[in-house]
């Protein structure tokens, strides 16, 4: 089974990469860029019966660094 | 506006980084863990009437490195 894990910045940390990003937009000529969010996206391959609670607990102990991160996860 | 785009490696690509955030889950005790596939997940807060074909240029041009990653483009 598939778990997909999208970690994002919060709302209100200053997201470096995301300005360069539209920085660079900006430079290639794409004007209408009015803000830029990056984060990661992480495809688990897990064992069948794996529960969402096992995934959270990845991301609380790894994938996510919650003091600046949240999460979502979509068991699939 | 909003729009999302999803990258990835595509099959094939081998995944250093996912590898290692598989390597560490096992460390951490969580052993059903098959394979890990990490890749980025770009917010894009646009001007209203951005088509989805500017977004895909700015895929081509910048947020995605075609050669050895795949996008998928949300439309918000």
């Amino acid at each position: 089974m598939k778990a997909h894990v999208h970690v994002m910045l919060k709302d209100g940390v200053l997201d470096p990469q995301g300005e360069a990003v539209r920085h660079a937009l900006g430079g290639l000529g794409f004007d209408g860029v009015q803000g830029v969010r990056q984060g990661k996206v992480i495809e688990l391959d897990l064992a069948d019966g794996t529960s969402e609670d096992t995934v959270r607990d990845m991301c609380e102990k790894l994938l996510a660094n919650t003091v600046i991160e949240s999460y979502r996860i979509e068991m699939a």
